[in-house]
C-alpha cells in the first residue's frame, strides 16, 4: 500500500488529525461545558517507547512470507477504538499485542495461518480496519486453553474482482477498505454507497462480520441488505453461498455469517449488491422545536413509503456541538437520491410531513433546483456531515485530556421510544454525575429509521479524572446499557458485540439462539480459535 | 370455526370450488393442448371410502381435549398439496396418515404435545393450512427410530393478540389463516397485505416457517421482512426474540427460524409489521412483444429505485392460458399502492421504462384517475388476477383426468437470466415428451423482482398415463430441478424445500451450513421429533 499506515494510536493514518481550528473548536465545546479553562493533560508514549511482551510464539518459517512480529504491527493490532482500548493505549498499556500478525494475499494463507493456530494452540483474531469500538478485535490468551495469539489482517484481500453490470453487483475482497473499494468501483459506473462513520478506515469483510449501518437512513440500513453471496474460510472448511437475488430455500446461509463477529470464520470475499452513481439529488435542513416533534416528523415519513436517503435528526444539544445548530433546535438533515428520477415529488410529500409536525425548512428552500441537489452538503445539514467524518479524530487529543467521550446505540419500536429516550438519557446522566462529580451531557440523534421505530444514537460527555478513567467510563456504559436493555431496545444496532456488550447481549438474545450458535460453531471451528469470548463462550 | 371444514381432497373447503364455466374453459384449453376431445378420468374415493392404518398410539388421556384419531382429521392431515400429494391422495393411499391429530389451544397444549411424542418415539409434523407442494406436512415413521406420528395444527392459536398502531405492528398468533388475520388487523385500519396465492388456506405461521412470497413483487417479497420478533416453542423450550425495528447484536435470531420449516421448533405467535390499508392506487397492463422484452422493462423498473408492489410479467403462452392475452403478446401487470400519496409520478416513470422496451399500455391509459385506480381488477391484469386465485382449484379435476400440471418457482441474476430461462425451459419440455410421448407445455412469469435478478416461475402441463403419473412427474420434476440448479438458480424462491426438493437443496446450500443447522437442531431438537427428513437428515 503506497498510503501512509494506520496509527498504531489514534484514528486513521500516520500525518493525519484535526486541524489546529478543529481542535480549538472541539476543545472549546467541552471547556465551555465543563467550566473549566484548560485540562489535565497526558503524554501518549510514542511507538518506541512502548513495552511490548516478549512473542510467546515465533512466525513459523512456512508462514514467514505474510507474517511479522514487528513492533509496528502488533502494537497497531493490539486495540480496536473504543474507550477503553484508547485509555489503555496511552497509558502505554500492550499486553495483549498479538505474538504476530498475518497478512495473508489469498484464501490459501488464510487457511495455513488457521491449520498454524490449531497446532500452535493460540486464538487467531481476524482484522479489518480495527475501527471496532466494542472490544471485537483484540487478541486473547488464557495460557491454558489459548496459549498464543495471532491476528489475521485482511487487507491484501483489497480488489473488486468482477462486476457484473447487467446485475449492478460486484464480486469484492473482504479485505477491501471504503475508499479503494469505491475508487475500483467508480470506473465502473457503481458504487456500493455504503458509508459509515468508518469508512476510510474499514474494511467489507469488517462490515458484514458486525452488521455494519451505512449511507441509507432508510431501506437499505445495514450491510446485510447489500450481500449477495458469501464466501467464508472457517478453521473446518470454506463455505460458499449462491448468487441469488432472492431465496426461500431453508433458513439464509448468509444470514448466519452476516454478525458472526469472526467467531464462525473469515469472510473472503462476497459478491454485494451495487449501486448506479446517483444522478439526482434533494437536500434539506428542517428545524423543529423539539427532537421529540422532529421524531413524530421522523416518523410520518418512515411510515409513509418515501425511502429517503438521509433523514437524521439531531437534538438540539448535538446540533450544537456540532455547530449545526445554537442549541434552541432540533434538526433533521432530509435527502432523497437516485441514479434515475428527479426526487422533487419525493422530498415535497416528505417536508409535508415535517411542517405537520412544525418543521421549517432552512433558507435554502427559496434556492433553485440546482442549490437544492447540493442542499446536503451545505447549511446545518453540510456542517453536521463534516463533523460527522471529522469526529474520530477529536478522541486522541480529548481522551489524554481527561475527557471521556463515547457513543451507544440502539433501536426501540416508535410506540416505546419518548419514554426509552427519557430513561436511557437520564439514568446516563445521572451515572456522569456519580462516576466523576460532575455534570456531563448526554446527546441523542437518529442514525437509521424504519417504519416501526428509529435507532437512537446516544453521545455522551464526561470530564473523568487520570488514574479512573476506566472504571468511569466503565459505571456510565453500565447504567447506560442496564436503562436501554430493560427499557426493551438492543444493545447495538449497528457498532456490533464484541465482548464489551456481552454482559447485555446474554441478556438479549435468546438463550437457547446461543445454544445454537454455539453448536454451529463448534462445528465450523472445532478448537475455539476464532475470537473467543465474542458474542459467545464455548 | 364456524366455516364448513376444509377439503380431506382438493382445494380449499368442503363445498367450494369452480363452477362449470370455469372448470370447461380450464378443461377445453387442455384439450386444445393435447388434441383431446376427452380425457381418461379416474373417480376420487370419498372419505368413508378410505383405508386409514390403525392407529399406532392412541390418544393420552391428558390430551384427549385437543386430540383427536377421528378418520377425517387423520385423513386431512395426510398430505399437503404437491403433485404426487394428489395422486396418492386420489388412489385412496392414506398409509402415511397421522396417528392423531392435536389442536392445541395455547402454548402449554403445544409443549404437552411435544412431551408425549418424546416419550413415545413419535415424529412431530407442524401443520397450518397444509398448502406445502413440496412434501413439507406428510407424517414421517420408519419403525425403528420413529414409531408413531403426531400432526399439531396450529389452527386454535387464531388471534391478532395486540396491536401497536403507533409502530403499525401487531402481535398474531401463527395459526391465524389469511383472511382472518386481515379482517381483525381491518378493525385497526391496517392489513399485512401478504397475499400467497395460498392465503385462504395457510397461516402466519406457515408463511413464516417457509419464507413465504407475498403480495408486493418488489421490495418486501417474502414474509421475512415483516417478522419484528417471533415465539418459538421447541422440544428444549421456549426461544422469544426482542421486538425491534433493526438490531446488529449478532447474527439475527429471527432469520435462524425464518425458514426453518418446523424443524427447530413450532412458531407460536409473532409481531409483524403492518401495512396501512392503500388509499391511493395507480395500475396498468402493459403488453410487450416477447418475453425477454418485458423482463427488461422489469429489470429497468427494478433497478429505478421505484419499488411497485406488483410487476410481474406473464410469457404469451401463459397469458393465454389464463385468458389475460391472445398468446402473441407477453403482459406485464404493473401496479403501485400507498396509503399516504398518489403515484402519478411512480407509474409514470414505471410506464417510461417500459416503453424504452417498447411495451405498450392497455387502453385503459385512455382513462381516468379514477379508473386508473382500478386498473388492477380491470382488463388482462384482472383477469390474470382472477386466474391466480381459482387456478388450485383446477388441480382436484385435472389430476384424476391424467393431466400432469405443476409449478417451479426459483429466482436467477439478471446477467444469467435469459440463458438460463431458455435451458430450463428447454430441459422440461424435452422430459415431457420422453416421460409422457406427447408434447407438452411450459411457460414461464415472473412472480417477485429485485434489482438484481427475477424470481422465474415456471408451470408445465403434460398429458401423463394412470398408473405411471407420479413416475412421469418425477422424471419433468427431476429435469427441470437439475436444469435449474446446475444453471445456477435456486431450488425455490418462496415453495419451500420440505422432502421434495431436498436432493437439490442438498447441492445447493453449503455443506458446512448444514452441519451447522444439525448441530443447532440437535440443541433444541435432541430427539430429532420435527419433521425429520425436511430440510436435513440428522
Amino acid at each position: 500500500m503506497t498510503d501512509a499506515r494506520l496509527k498504531h494510536y489514534g484514528w486513521g493514518r500516520e500525518g493525519e488529525g484535526m486541524s489546529t481550528e478543529e481542535r480549538d473548536f472541539v476543545l472549546s465545546r467541552y471547556k465551555q461545558k465543563f467550566g473549566r479553562a484548560a485540562f489535565d493533560t497526558i503524554v501518549v508514549p510514542g511507538l518506541e517507547d512502548l513495552a511490548l511482551p516478549t512473542p510467546r510464539v515465533t512466525v513459523p518459517a512456512s508462514l514467514s512470507r505474510f507474517c511479522t512480529s514487528e513492533r509496528y504491527d502488533r502494537a497497531a493490532h493490539a486495540y480496536g477504538k473504543s474507550y477503553p482500548d484508547y485509555v489503555r493505549a496511552m497509558h502505554g498499556d500492550y499486553l495483549c499485542a498479538p505474538d504476530f500478525v498475518a497478512y495473508p494475499r489469498d484464501e490459501k494463507e488464510i487457511s495455513a495461518v488457521m491449520d498454524f493456530a490449531g497446532s500452535a494452540g493460540a486464538t487467531l483474531t481476524p482484522f479489518g480496519g480495527g475501527s471496532s469500538v466494542c472490544g471485537g478485535v483484540e487478541p486473547r490468551v488464557d495460557g491454558i486453553r489459548y496459549k498464543a495469539a495471532v491476528t489475521l489482517d485482511l487487507r491484501n484481500l483489497n480488489k473488486v474482482v468482477e462486476v457484473d453490470a447487467t446485475s449492478r453487483a460486484a464480486l469484492i475482497e473482504a479485505g477491501t477498505y471504503g475508499p479503494s473499494l469505491e475508487a475500483q468501483l467508480k470506473v465502473h459506473g457503481f458504487s456500493l454507497r455504503h458509508f459509515p462513520q468508518s469508512f476510510e478506515y474499514s474494511t467489507l469483510g469488517g462490515w458484514i462480520a458486525t452488521r455494519s449501518g451505512g449511507h441509507f437512513a432508510s431501506l437499505y440500513t445495514h450491510i446485510d441488505d447489500f450481500v449477495e453471496s458469501l464466501r467464508v474460510i472457517a478453521p473446518r472448511g470454506v463455505v460458499e453461498t449462491r448468487r441469488l437475488p432472492g431465496s426461500g430455500a431453508g433458513p439464509s446461509p448468509d444470514r448466519l455469517f452476516i454478525g458472526s463477529e469472526g467467531i464462525l470464520g473469515v469472510i473472503s470475499c462476497a459478491w454485494m449488491r451495487l449501486q448506479p452513481r446517483p444522478k439526482f439529488r434533494a437536500g434539506a435542513s428542517v428545524r423543529f422545536a423539539s427532537f421529540f416533534k422532529a421524531a413524530r416528523a421522523v416518523r410520518a415519513i418512515a411510515q409513509a413509503g418515501l425511502y429517503p436517503s438521509n433523514c437524521r435528526i439531531l437534538d438540539p444539544a448535538e446540533a450544537y456541538n456540532t455547530a449545526a445548530g445554537d442549541g434552541s433546535v432540533a434538526i433533521m438533515v432530509l435527502a432523497f437520491e437516485s441514479g434515475d428520477h428527479p426526487l422533487g415529488v419525493w422530498m415535497g410529500r416528505a417536508l409535508e410531513c415535517c411542517a405537520d409536525h412544525g418543521g421549517s425548512r432552512e433558507q435554502a428552500q427559496e434556492q433553485g433546483q440546482e442549490q437544492e441537489q447540493d442542499a446536503h452538503l451545505a447549511g446545518a445539514a453540510g456542517i453536521w456531515r463534516n463533523a460527522f467524518i471529522r469526529m474520530p479524530y477529536a478522541r486522541e487529543f480529548l481522551n489524554p485530556a481527561g475527557i471521556i467521550n463515547d457513543t451507544f446505540e440502539t433501536a426501540i419500536t416508535w410506540d416505546r421510544f419518548e419514554d426509552f429516550h427519557d430513561k436511557v438519557k437520564a439514568a446516563t446522566e445521572r451515572a456522569i454525575l456519580q462516576a466523576t462529580g460532575v455534570r456531563g451531557e448526554v446527546t441523542c440523534r437518529f442514525t437509521h429509521i424504519y417504519p416501526d421505530g428509529p435507532a437512537p444514537y446516544f453521545s455522551f460527555h464526561a470530564l473523568g479524572r487520570h488514574g479512573a478513567l476506566i472504571k468511569q467510563w466503565q459505571a456510565i456504559k453500565d447504567a447506560a446499557s442496564d436503562a436501554l436493555i430493560e427499557a426493551g431496545g438492543t444493545i447495538t444496532h449497528h457498532h456490533a458485540v464484541g465482548r464489551d456488550h456481552r454482559p447485555w447481549y446474554d441478556r438479549q438474545r435468546p438463550e437457547l439462539f446461543a445454544t445454537a450458535l454455539r453448536a454451529a460453531k463448534r462445528e465450523l471451528d472445532p478448537t475455539g480459535m476464532l475470537n473467543p469470548g465474542v458474542l459467545i463462550d464455548l
